[in-house]
């Protein structure tokens, strides 16, 4: 009997449980055994699963109870050129998705972003965000507090930097309601997506204003963040890096290219992306950046739960004119994309490779421009996603109207 | 020369684009011919992604432009009894992620959630939904179409139904902005996510509509759907399933087990996941919900963009007295959770084993019982990682309340 | 010493409590007498606030405590002429308002409508909502309650109009959070704004739901009616009536008497209203509705309060090709505008006759046409509201731009 | 022919517009003459509305084509005490309103806080706002747009504080979309409400902008900031005032006076104002603060329409354990209340007198403290109203509590 078989039984036995294999064998055999218990269990056939490429003992850091690996198809889309405040030249943008047409729908568009000279993109703001919530006895204690954190953000400064090598601390924005006081910390965390050092630095400082205030800490994040769920603050205020890529199509590109106008574009936005967002009570106000943000999150390694936040998206598409000829500008402006090129899952083997692919693994010169490179890139591939899908509505129609005619 | 050197080489030569190569060769070669031209034109070294274990040829439908495949860690929870109206007895739970601890926490909370007498769960609205946006010349027109669709829902139900062997209609809602009409149709789809069967449908329906009303299609989706936004629209009415589970969980094992006590839980539930989110103007009323459905949805091959609106969830915890004992009822109900057995991403060798291991690949039998249990399951599994985190929150807490008295 | 002074005196020497006073002297002589003890104890001379032209006894379902009244300066604007479901003809609008230049503005606004033929608007939802909340032991019993609701919503029905004349149950609709179900009741309320009578009629029908299930009602109003608060449901799914009012105003009208072309209208409305609102996280996707509901309101008793819901509105602007001309569409639409034209504070005397100014006090015929009416002419004012602002906008934008190419 | 009757003659003859009369008589004769038209032209009899109280001609900065004014019934509630940042001692609260019963309800809410010992208040966030939006080429224009607003803030503050007397720029916060760039400025304007005074700074530092960047001025309102709509930026970052109240009540109060317990009124603030909010997609987590803060405003001469962000606000109700007894922790935060003591509809007769009652007319010593009382005294009374009706729905729901357990 093989040393996973033999684990195997004795998990089944209730001799073991199933998160105790590691201190017993190494992690290849651990998830072995692991699935030989499902698969006793579940009837489930788990070789797929247990075909993975990477080192199990290195993925600890990513995974517990691990019985093998998910595998999501990847595809390239591009060449894009990006003339950002940190990338520069051309890009092609690695995409894990299983959601057929994606890769060539953004293929399509940034084709003719290419044509159409490139795209801009900035980052105009940025900062990874923590807030802690405190319990105080009242309103009364809370702008006690208040004036405290705002008098005092150079200790909360100290106190949170000791705690890392690469992290600033930008700011610190104190809410109240009622007896619960909440302080959103803002941090410069560079090349990492940074939750961790954030999280780690503000744990420091919410000491400190324990110390000198009454408030007293109840959860080291208050949802003010706002990690992982979808809020207005970070659509408002961003998270990570606010982000916002561009273009002028000219009148030809969309003709000969999208078979279609800009009027045609802007109009299918304005109903679409606008008011139909607006109608719904939306965050969101862009057709599907979410499919971009999510397939790139997972090919480089990004956590994939931020998905919710960092697809966060409004697309906006004007007419303008040009001599006797329409063109287009097109934009995507992502609020709060949460990424990074050290640390997290961007250090397993196919998302380091996937980074390799835009040229941006690791840290960059200076600190935070491959972070920044790649949240433009991402931009650049939302914009190409937006642009292709309208046009295709755009085209739809037209095609439409032009049988309406016909007739 | 490989064939696949070769067609790198006529790639970069300008002869062949990267999209065509399977033209040309099977499947596997083309991604290998792509990898070879990324490896030339950025140093990337793409090994590992080249590693894929799947028929390059059958992911054909989830991909375009395939260079290979990103690996995603996958681990196993649980196992954790659920009372569903569908799922009904032991599940382990597949996760696929990268980010550390996740898989552990939400282990630790599927084990106290067993140990007080497992979940119950319950999908209580269904419906995949699909809102083309019409144009009409102004909102005379807009009520005269409004009235024609109340009038007719057996009409567009007919020519809905007509492209489905599976799919049925729920209801068709208008809303009315301006000049632009939007109708939601919402459809029963069974085991299937049902986006591409209610996009089909929907198609018909509107044809119908153009033809007999003065509206005039302007995209088949107007974002009312709301598909890959976070809209209030679906916090409130639900697409996907909107499912909720929930349990009591004795006062003692809340010691035992958590080290804390159903009334610290509750205040940390109430600071962070009501108020706190309140205040950041959240549609996510909860801690982390979205960590665990979108590992879930990684591992087992839904639609990772979806993880945006899937997410949005409202955790509750309240403190329940029995005798002298206060135990703690605890619920998450997601709202828009779009899952599927069968169909996309789910046909995929490790997202079909993982469904395996949940015992729903595949249909159901009654139809639509299958993604109904993956539904409650998905659930449970977002109820334990709520309550492991507000837990740890909570006992931190006390932790620090007793050192404070220590003082 | 009159019968107002002893009164005082008794108060302030704690004989008499200020709200015990209609117990012992007619509703004037009580409201004087609270003004000598206000005078007494805050140096306030009272006797603006003392000079109101209505009978107070018959003020008491309005007031209680009263000391008189506040003057609102009204004004009128128009008259417009509107073709509506309900309204027909040419309307005078009367506005109460302490904001200096609004009236003027709308004003200008409503003759740039009338000018271009007069304002379409229609009613194209209503229903009047109350949402109790009930406690359940969890999901399961939820479940129970939601098919409990689906299958006897005829018992509901009954239960709820027993309790009134005119009103009629429009729908429930159940939703699930945890251990809350909520029950949101619509009703047609014909020309009463109607909360009371749905807050009556849903109390009857909880009884029924209390003695059929396991639920036990915790609020007769569980927010998501939504009364008095801005929230998503009603800008989605109505309250009260949901109103479009609309124009094609000529390119021509446009230079002429407003100085601006469509297109910067469209300019302003798009990047304010909006991409503007978008980025705010807004439910109010328009210039200033609320100031034309708001004094509107005021003028003719509606409840001052629900300006907040009322005035969730949706500004379109967009530009139509006439041969060589380009002319703008224009609407607002209203989603949850709550009025009546019978009871509440319409009973008063100047609001009754600003009612009378309208041609829509008291019930109409058909009954409810008279609220409808008043609600098409409500967004007809809105309309006119927002497009002189944003012409306004539009024009000193292009006379700058003159300003800008004069240099 | 009086002069009244005149003039309305030659208006109905279209001799004049209703708009010019003030050109031609005294301010009382305007009015008289357009009643006498609107008499002629809709059968209304208009002497209610014609008997105010006040001087016309001074009333001309607050309305036009004034035909005379609207009277709503004003109350009294109190006294209370407040114990505020700026607010101290005893205040009374005039509310005008047409909703019979509400201010019953606030005074008894009142009357349980006095007993309690009176209220905590504090204004812990100011600043009025006014957000312009630009347009600019595209990103690369809106980053250099930022980066000069950001690093020329001095010179924004001059060119904005040279409009104003009192008006300070607390900040300005930049945000970008696509093309569009939006500069949120804030300010100190003391005891006015100040909309116009930071109307007219902004309009100044625009100047500056446009002269220096390459940014052209679209609307001095890009409503992010947010004036008369329900948006999230205000519910997050303040408006005007951002004030709480807060109060502990004995146990033994609840129960004597308001026949409940903490436990059932924290049930009923959940379940309704907390997770009822949530579901509904809501920006107001309260009962009815609205009726406070609309009642208050038209007493006191606010801008009714922004009733609309200043009603935003969020109750938390808390138990609290003090030996055997049950206290009760109660909350009212009020993020946006734009309120002023000076200017606007302040000085008109009523609502000054009404300013009298709480002893807050005109400007404060400290300037700004006479508004930050007002604020925290609508706070109190928002508190009161909170807690009276959630307190109601808890005994009703006690009551049928023990009848249930009567059977």
């Amino acid at each position: 009997m093989t040393d996973a078989a033999s684990l195997a039984r004795r998990v089944r036995d209730g001799d073991l449980r199933l998160h105790e294999l590691e201190d017993h064998v190494d992690h290849d055999t651990a998830a072995t055994a692991r699935r030989l218990v499902l698969e006793a269990e579940t009837d489930a056939d788990l070789e797929a699963i247990g075909s993975y490429g990477f080192d199990a003992e290195a993925a600890e850091s990513a995974i517990e109870n691990m019985v093998g690996a998910a595998q999501i198809p990847m595809g390239v889309a591009g060449p894009v050129s990006v003339d950002g405040g940190a990338a520069s030249g051309e890009y092609y943008l690695p995409l894990a998705t299983t959601e057929g047409a994606l890769l060539a729908s953004v293929n399509r568009g940034l084709s003719v972003l290419e044509d159409a000279g490139g795209v801009d993109a900035r980052v105009t703001k940025h900062g990874m965000t923590r807030a802690p919530v405190f319990r105080v006895s009242g309103v009364v204690e809370a702008a006690e507090t208040v004036e405290w954190v705002e008098d005092n953000g150079e200790r909360l400064r100290e106190a949170a930097e000791e705690t890392t090598s690469h992290g600033e601390v930008i700011g610190v924005e104190p809410y109240v309601v009622g007896d619960s006081v909440f302080l959103r910390f803002a941090y410069d965390t560079k090349d990492a997506m940074g939750m961790n050092m954030a999280t780690i630095a503000t744990e420091a400082a919410c000491a400190v204003v324990e110390e000198e205030t009454p408030a007293s800490l109840v959860a080291l994040s208050g949802n003010l963040c706002s990690d992982k769920k979808p809020a207005a603050i970070n659509a408002i205020e961003g998270r990570g890096r606010s982000v916002t890529a561009d273009v002028v199509i000219p009148g030809e590109l969309l003709e000969e290219r999208l078979h279609t106008t800009a009027s045609a574009i802007v109009e299918a936005n304005t109903r679409k992306n606008l008011i139909g967002s607006a109608k719904a009570g939306s965050l969101g106000f862009n057709a599907h950046a979410a499919n971009v943000v999510a397939a790139v999150f997972l090919a480089t390694g990004q956590d994939e739960a931020q998905v919710v936040e960092a697809a966060n998206a409004i697309t906006t598409m004007d007419a303008r004119e040009r001599g006797a000829t329409t063109d287009l500008y097109a934009s995507v402006s992502l609020a709060s994309l949460e990424v990074g090129t050290v640390g997290g899952g961007t250090k397993l083997p196919t998302q380091a490779q996937a980074l390799d692919i835009v040229g941006v693994r690791g840290g960059g010169d200076p600190a935070g421009s491959n972070a920044d490179a790649l949240a433009e890139v991402i931009a650049a591939g939302a914009l190409a996603g937006e642009l292709s899908l309208l046009a295709a509505l755009a085209s739809n129609h037209l095609a439409s109207a032009h049988e309406d005619l016909g007739r």
